[in-house]
């Protein structure tokens, strides 16, 4: 377990950084949806590393094959197996870490749980995981566009202190991927380049903010208690790597305002549908979509593997020193928008299939004021 | 689906606020557990209503009963049903909210989504939901103390901008219990106390957050990929009522350093166990805990019902003015805290039998420096 | 785990024979549908024992409440819970059965699984177990009638010997209901009256088959793969007490027939609908509906638990005799029609939430000599 | 959904016969298992076609790979992927297939339900599906025997109405291989043999029944209510193509005997242990293993594809005649055996995991007459 997410839109990734390949299977898609891997590879080539001079130079084409659940061009309804053979391989990169724990890696907690890890290149613990992900979610939004208009769109908010100005409301994907950073704010992205070429000239990493609007969404997604949009979202972007926080809507800043600041007042608009004037919610109340965007934001911390020297302590229980060798990221970020779209992509996805098994099976009417978008 | 969290230790809860009751099924607790309604009640008096000047007056004693699953004071192994009755209950007092949402409520999500809404004391998006989830997460706790000596302790750590300075290592339960807003810094509780009581009187409310330790977590709880031990506890306390954001460990503010000033490095304790020298992880490492204390933080938004008049619309879709009756709490986090605790509990408890079921089934030798605490 | 069954229209039961109550949680019912306590009531009556003389004489009347997720008399949405308290409780008649392991009965494996075990009137193995079943039975019907007109009927097909002449296509729930052992068949179900009365009288008891078929089933519903139709199917009766085989359509009959006799060859109706001359497959293809009737058989070992002594040992590990006290069912099969009836219905239900979900979200055509009943 | 099988040991398999390939996803299984690509080649050849001249002709040598989740030959705990590429392709014997019909075949209801299907070699309803089964079982298996000695043997019980006799008690592996229908009875398998020969010479098929043991099972598996032992079961054998029936123990036959003929009296064995006098339980009582052996059968209708020709109905919805191109197996049961043996080992593998996590978490004593093998 622990490898699969979603219930009925539901996927499962498979594979190591170094081993034959890494992937995943899509169980649940809906039927005689068109899809082709040009598609897919799309959204894998803004993952893929080697794709600038900020992200790593390990070079992976990152190519993917559908080996099943597509036919003639459309989906089966079967699972859809979409598989990225692992190519530009260095394990002897990684023969000291086979000993030495990179200092808040994962390396030391695999051994604790598993008494084995496959040290090559990270093995599970890869951000080459998302892979999987990634395509799965390029899937997922494309059910999304075709079945009620839904946008996704993410982006670089922050990288270190470096803050974008961004209307979540008008941002395009071109803006977006107007520049090797993916912030869509001209007076922003330049700096956070040369920040970043910085670090790493210096061996050391940044972190940043990521934020991500779903424009479009269908009113009514989401489940009242558990499996609120909000808890499965931030399940979802959290269990991406090097997460360290979750933001929905007004997040911790909302807490300062009291409450007659922060509720967003109901009004009706020109087509007498129910909207809010202001979205502190992030489109989102008591865990059902509101028809407003969505919008969240991903705390990422600095890339853990470094080549600064630093103190950690080797399998057999020995104090040591550690500079990582390898290919790293020296800030994750500009990688980490597409795998933020993709899992929101996946959350929305499968509620919009659930949604409409629990809630559209029985023909019965809705007061029009209260459906649709 | 949706009122169901985690896997082997696996909870449902049912309930509306004015219905017959509320409460939870507990699925896949161990069996020959010392366990008694007593005890779940001690964490029930925690959350409930009217247990102070700052909360809703709302009269509950939230008095529980244990239906199933114990025999003769121990767990049986089979499903374990606490039911508490609704006693208190005032519909008249949401008349107007039968036609009118509420601002930033789930009034208007709810019938978007189901056509229907129990408009009573807000029916399954009441707080009163969290009674199951408070009951089960005392199982929970008391299982990871014994299986592992797990301590738990929640805190009000900031209320709008009145913050308190705790240690999260040494803080303990009777600090927080020892005032009425669940503080345990004695110079912040009383202004906090004293900025609830006003907002009260202004009809208006306040939010703030909450932080969480959990102290002696055993090595190896979590899952490398989607079952992130990180996402499973920000999945868990975001699906709490009014909550905005999740953070872990270093949070958002981790993003400001560099990988070098955030790594946590490696050390050996006397006794040769591998320790960090820092803890910006959280006590969490590729999604597996690492034996330091875990420790997140909760944003909870203000109150959403408030006596202030605000502007909404009706459900047929009138634009109106309301101001909210019944009772409600100008500030929800002295009784977030216990729900935290829960949902913390919960996750870590669930990933404790997950752990024995898939890495203890076969006897091999794990080197001895890895495992363990 | 192992108390919850379905993915989208999902049951939770708990309680133990002789606990505080027994009863169920509905996670996952459409909305609005209209459902009143005294509607599932008449399938908890077709279920209770002492409704006639050849049934266990306890005398429950199994009166359910309703506590949550329907208001107004329609659903919510939300978790349905229904509760039936325990009354008519001997736990004295029970008390040698502390101590001795009642043969083919569950004592002995609970103890072994749990190192304890409520043993009044068998605790969680009861068949009071099967109440909550019955009752989310009576809603699964339901949905399944409104929305696509299925009829399910279940029938005693055998008594030991003694088999009836049933024409599943046409028999009516009034021929079931016309007499106390649920046979429709006036030729057989006297005698097999006659057979349980006299093996009652011996302290004995009887097993048998029970058939249960579900016309008007749309095309569609069930899985490729491991959700097959026959396989939900199959667990679904299995995890009834005293089961102890399952057969769809032709059986195990069917396995001495070659092919050419087996298939069920196509043939276009008046309406022009794909229908097959025969039902050997019982209405599944595949792992899906084909539209014709779904036909399985279940059979019912005789009741274990018996006054005629026999050889057994102690939980201390003496060998020793029982004669069991209590009162039992002599055959278990009239009461288990309704059982059996749940369990199909359940599935059913949750296999057309599951397909509007996957298959119905995205509009595309399906052409239509394919689709429809 | 609906592809994937198992709570702790879970596997999600993939693949259509004609596509890129066919494998499975292991998720679950416990970490540092030594696993070897031949040792899961050892049981795909078991299943593979072409392996005799009462199979299907189809030339595939189910090649396996691992490509994920093995490291320096022991398992990661990590998704283990296994693929097998699809070699022997010949879309073209399917071409008449793509409009019509086969009778008893998932053609008609695959289109039914998706609106669209895979038609070359069945897709995903063929049998090639069933090698990720195997696969994953052939681990299975190999935990069960390290974990605590468990044997599964399956072999054929029938064929048509040849019957052999086996004594599950002591059948072995070896018996079973000797000779290509898979049956240990030498006065049986020649016949068997002669007359599958026969009816493949007519165009025909035959079905049979598959009988498989479970030695040495733990006490103490499988759960009371829906994840019964034998439901588990009854779901994963009748999840493979072709079956119709599922019994445990006595099965159909049992339902003809009285109570006290039935019952499985205890008794204890010479280490004190206790121990059932009859098996007609089957190994499981109350849904959890007894610690005899588990006996269950499975019956498998005549293969659905034939050469005979038969009346249909095309895509279109025009009746016609079809006589069935392709390869095809006249007999299915020779290589279900494997298949059968798989589902069993992953049903009692699972339950392991399940037992362990949820019954060994707390270290309470268990009264020792109970527990042990």
């Amino acid at each position: 377990m622990g490898n699969t997410f979603g219930h009925l839109f539901r996927i499962t990734t498979f594979g190591e950084s170094h081993g034959g390949g890494v992937g995943v299977i899509i169980d649940g898609c809906p039927p005689r949806l068109e899809i082709s891997a040009q598609e897919i590879q799309v959204e894998l080539d803004r993952r893929r590393p080697g794709q600038s001079k900020i992200t790593t130079p390990r070079k992976e084409t990152d190519t993917c094959e559908i080996l099943s659940g597509v036919f003639e061009g459309k989906t089966l309804g079967t699972p859809i197996m979409i598989l990225v053979p692992n190519k530009d391989t260095r394990p002897q990169d990684y023969d000291e870490m086979a000993q030495k724990y990179r200092p808040s890696h994962a390396d030391a907690t695999y051994d604790a749980k598993y008494g084995i890890r496959n040290w090559q290149g990270g093995g599970r613990s890869s951000a080459r995981e998302t892979i999987g992900r990634v395509a799965a979610g390029a899937i997922a939004k494309k059910i999304l566009k075709q079945a009620a208009g839904v946008e996704i769109i993410g982006y670089v908010k922050r990288i270190q202190d470096l803050e974008a100005i961004v209307d979540p409301q008008t941002v395009t994907l071109e803006q977006v991927e107007s520049n090797i950073v993916r912030c869509p704010d001209p007076e922003a992205y330049e700096r956070m380049i040369e920040r970043i070429e910085a670090i790493k000239r210096e061996g050391d990493s940044l972190g940043g903010v990521v934020e991500c609007v779903a424009r479009h969404v269908p009113k009514g997604l989401g489940m009242p208690v558990f499996d609120k949009l909000e808890a499965d979202l931030a399940k979802g972007v959290m269990s991406l790597p090097a997460t360290k926080g979750f933001e929905i809507g007004s997040g911790f800043a909302g807490t300062l305002l009291t409450g007659s600041e922060h509720n967003d007042e109901f009004t009706l608009d020109d087509r007498g549908q129910v909207r809010t004037t202001t979205n502190r919610s992030g489109g989102i109340q008591g865990g059902i979509s509101n028809g407003e965007s969505i919008i969240l934001r991903v705390a990422f911390k600095p890339t853990a593997t470094i080549r600064k020297e630093q103190r950690t302590v080797t399998r057999e229980g020995q104090e040591t020193l550690l500079a990582a060798k390898g290919r790293h990221d020296p800030c994750v970020l500009p990688r980490a928008v597409p795998m933020v779209e993709a899992m929101v992509a996946l959350v929305l996805c499968d509620h919009l299939l659930r949604h409409q098994g629990q809630c559209r099976t029985l023909d019965f009417d809705i007061p029009t004021a209260l459906e649709g978008r």
